[in-house]
């Protein structure tokens, strides 16, 4: 079964798309630690970042350098973090989280609760810085 | 003055190497989250992930991949995680945990206390396996 990752890369399920190439999608994670944060994937569907091949990882993180240059130009922040975990969902993902300290990007957390206009408005945002 | 990564690039600090060429440095975490925790800096000091230049970042992400395949051959775990969040020293470096769980890779649970014999054979465990 594809997994919710790739039904957002079919458009089978919508996102806050940020990003976007051939190969790769960067879009609002819609459980956010912080405003911004967004999340970075490879349209190819990989549960784990080290199983792709060398050229997937490389593009896909140098990707993620884009995004994460974008995400901090668009907000106020000290620096972006950068988090691949991936025991959430099996289709490995980059976290780009804009932070002023250690305690921003602590995956345990309360999510913040963002309304669609919100959401839109980031995204947009960050859109307009990337390059 | 020379962040506490350079003084360990330059042997004036000790640590216990894992995987070294002439523009990256992996050593163990000396305060890890888990066993086989792993840091991977690029020697030239840069404090900011994403202001190394685009060639020094993409090294150093594509050696850090070569750390986490050689973590996982050698210390048994589900995955390794990957964080870069740079607040606590002012030279980029990233992190290799080898996890089972998302707690496992949470900064601020306690750090675990290896003797310097449990330092050394870890790190020549994943030494062997770095490829």
């Amino acid at each position: 079964m594809a997994s919710i990752f790739s039904k957002i890369v079919a458009g089978d399920i919508p996102s806050y798309k940020v990003a976007e190439n051939d190969y790769y999608l960067a879009f609002l994670d819609v459980f956010p630690l912080k405003l911004g944060h967004t999340l970075v994937i490879p349209k190819i569907e990989t549960d784990y970042l080290f199983d792709l091949t060398e050229p997937d990882y490389q593009g896909l993180m140098n990707f993620t350098r884009r995004v994460a240059l974008a995400v901090k130009k668009a907000i106020p922040c000290e620096r972006c973090s950068l988090h691949v975990i991936g025991l959430e969902v099996p289709h490995a993902h980059v976290h780009i989280i804009p932070i002023n300290s250690m305690s921003d990007c602590n995956f345990a957390n309360p999510k913040l609760k963002l309304t669609p206009d919100e959401f839109i408005q980031t995204a947009q945002l960050i859109a307009a810085q990337f390059e």
